[in-house]
């Protein structure tokens, strides 16, 4: 347990070991004159299972798939959080968010924020000598913490022009590297329900008039192949066809975004990330730390990759980023914390030894959404604790009222995807599941008598996490 | 239902009202040059029935009886919320804590801070041309919002010292008037457990050196008159011995000020309002909305009253009191909602008609201790709604490891107080207690049939309260 608890834990990167990333980098791209321009590209609520290169048969993502034939792409990459917010402030602390303190959502009444003391990866790489800019939604706070030198315009629902928007900043003559953080609201729900449409799905944010640059592509919501954990009804495939066609749109955004790094001669010199934030807008998903809420896409492409086009199947996860970026830009301060580590090193390995066990920490998504869970993840095994399993399962407003949650209620369906709606609502204290055998997280093994030493193992090794990430909610273990 | 509203609800007050305000106060004390001083007290923890003035025979309070002497004290003065930082939000605001964003401690990874449209009794007096202080507990923020011209020096847990810290503002030759926010963290829990003592009580703040001018005051466990709603037991008269002697502390540290007051010759323009957060810091009384955690001692004392040392029965509760300050000093806002309303007309009163309703509505304490709950409190009725009723009721870490519960289990007692653990700890959706018959509010009416009516009409109230003060967890009557 205790090499576990190493690989992470709390890293704390000596002078040397910050020379060694530094070195690290030189080495794998040599002759590079200067250091790497970053660019992470964060979509809103897009799912692993819906791009192409990722095995989706009807989505298009051409650009996506092209950047991942030029890269790696991940394929037990996890946000550690499934909410907006949450999940932002770890992409950019590399903290997990119940230390970083942006607890749940930024906006409105919900009004979480992150402490001051934290050093997030814009401020770090400006301290570094990088120019910096975001687009797009932004959703941390305060923004002494999440400071950019620059906030580019743009509609978050507009991805092309979003690109265009960048263009200035991507090809301007300074010497500094840049750090671009590109964010669009795609594909989040938005924009109401499409009362023009059977089965009223929502709109996804696609709108008549489309987005400028765009050409949307439309999916026939017979042509969908629902998955396993959404119900296979009209409504749903109806809301994932908007859904796709969002997607496809966050496609466009990438594709122009590249040619707007190629058109400056940067690409050559750029890291470009792809993530989404947490899993769909679907119940089931987002909010939830089931794997669709929290398995995600991710794909990472280096300019000097060589097994290019390769699946990584090391287990990552979003705290992890902020470290990584760092140790590209040999940028990692000597004197700071953070929970994740670099995966730099694995990026050329189809399979990480050492890359074995990840951890989740989610609170809140809205304010009015207490519902703290924790979870170690291995390879084959999961164990979630529901710290608050005595409340119902909290909705988020959009998800409730979505056309697939009701719809499938009105049907008078049982279950939502291979889950019981009533398993869904109100869940034991433990969940531990079998992935190999049961992927889709239903048989819950935490009182399987045969199962009993492997949960004590792991309850221990998520309270030694819990431990060394000083979290708040360790001591509802002892009492509420 | 409607008048009871808006009693309770936005109260908007024209300018019209305002100059009406300011001619009541002009009219009550004709021949004042000057617009009146205020000192708010807050003391920490302090319960109502804790004070010789209240009609307790032990605990010794002869400066709060005598500034009651002179004034008025309410019977029926409510805290909105029994915590802390939350509960000092809403005094300086006027605002319920579930709209001015305070939703639990400030401190440490609690992390809770008022918005910043919040204007508070400090800027708004600044405005008005006060000169405005703290000293003491703070615990709210930020400090933009909560703004005072200065935070004088001293430590919160030595009253007289703190005492002595506010002459040179006091006296000040200043033509202004001035507001001091004078808040000393006595009679809460601190300073460890007397190992050296029966039962090792927790401290209280005691100490054996003394603090500077207090002459303490130590009290014969034997002596205490345990109330109801704590368990008789030695480990119980024990911590009630350090928490009288905590409270004659706080008695004399408003003895000196009041001193410091007269020497000044401000005493004969200032109004003293002395309150306590929240209930005594015991299982039972603080972090819940039972009687013993909401309803508080509230004296408040201006120059020039006539009906001098009466009880006042009026509801009112911590939200009235910026309202009530504001409207002495006349500097109302004309273009601001505040949720209370000034009481200064029922202030020479016995009886108040048109004060027989208040709310309330606790949601954390700690960020880990989850449980909101909203009230309305009547005359005879009193209703709870327990949101999180499916959680076991939180407990402070100080008030779950205090001598107190823990001697109490030890002996295996079942109840604690007038109501059994199993009760205390697991809550019903809804509590509604006929407050006459059953002061200690034990026999919970809600499922009562000859009570559905009264039930509803209380629930429909809670409603209406959390519609007008934009309660974000109203949500929380549709769904999960």
């Amino acid at each position: 347990m205790q090499s576990n608890m190493n690989r992470r834990g709390f890293l704390r990167l000596s002078a040397g070991a910050a020379a060694l990333a530094s070195f690290s980098w030189t080495a794998s791209h040599a002759g590079a004159s200067k250091r790497p321009n970053v660019v992470v590209i964060v979509s809103d609520d897009h799912g692993r299972g819906d791009l192409g290169c990722y095995g989706n048969p009807v989505v298009q993502t051409p650009h996506l798939d092209a950047l991942a034939a030029e890269g790696v792409r991940f394929t037990n990459a996890f946000c550690t959080t499934a909410s907006c917010s949450a999940s932002r402030s770890v992409i950019l602390s590399g903290l997990y968010n119940h230390y970083n303190g942006q607890y749940g959502h930024e906006h409105s009444y919900h009004h979480f924020r992150s402490f001051d003391h934290v050093r997030s990866l814009p401020v770090l790489l400006t301290q570094a000598g990088y120019r910096t800019a975001r687009i797009g939604k932004y959703h941390v706070a305060p923004e002494e913490v999440y400071r950019f030198d620059v906030a580019l315009p743009g509609g978050s629902r507009s991805p092309v022009r979003m690109a265009d928007n960048c263009k200035a900043f991507v090809a301007s003559g300074d010497a500094k590297p840049f750090f671009l953080y590109f964010c669009m609201s795609d594909p989040h729900r938005g924009g109401g329900k499409a009362a023009d449409l059977p089965h009223e799905p929502d709109r996804f944010g696609n709108r008549d008039q489309g987005y400028p640059g765009v050409k949307e592509v439309t999916y026939d919501p017979e042509e969908i192949v629902v998955p396993d954990y959404l119900p296979d009804i009209p409504e749903c495939r109806a809301e994932l066809a908007q859904y796709y066609q969002s997607v496809s749109r966050v496609d466009q955004g990438v594709g122009r975004l590249i040619e707007v790094l190629k058109q400056a001669g940067q690409y050559d010199n750029t890291i470009v990330i792809y993530i989404s934030d947490n899993g769909i807008a679907f119940a089931g998903a987002k909010t939830t730390l089931y794997e669709p809420g929290m398995n995600l896409p991710c794909i990472v492409r280096t300019p000097w990759q060589k097994n290019k086009g390769i699946a990584c199947d090391a287990l990552v996860n979003y705290a992890d980023l902020t470290p990584t970026i760092l140790d590209f830009a040999g940028a990692t301060p000597g004197d700071y914390e953070f929970h994740g580590r670099s995966f730099q090193p694995v990026l050329e390995r189809r399979h990480a030894d050492g890359w074995d066990t990840t951890y989740a920490s989610h609170t809140f998504h809205e304010i009015t959404m207490y519902y703290p869970m924790r979870v170690v993840r291995e390879r084959r095994f999961k164990l979630i604790w529901n710290i608050a399993h005595g409340l119902e399962y909290p909705f988020a407003s959009d998800l409730l009222e979505s056309a697939t949650w009701q719809g499938n209620l009105k049907r008078g369906n049982t279950r939502y995807g291979r889950r019981t709606i009533d398993a869904y609502l109100h869940r034991p204290r433990f969940e531990l599941y079998d992935l190999q055998n049961d992927p889709h997280e239903v048989v819950n093994l935490a009182d399987d008598p045969d199962h009993q030493a492997r949960l004590n193992e792991m309850k221990a090794r998520l309270k030694a996490f819990q431990e060394q990430t000083k979290d708040p909610w360790i001591l509802k273990w002892e009492y509420e």
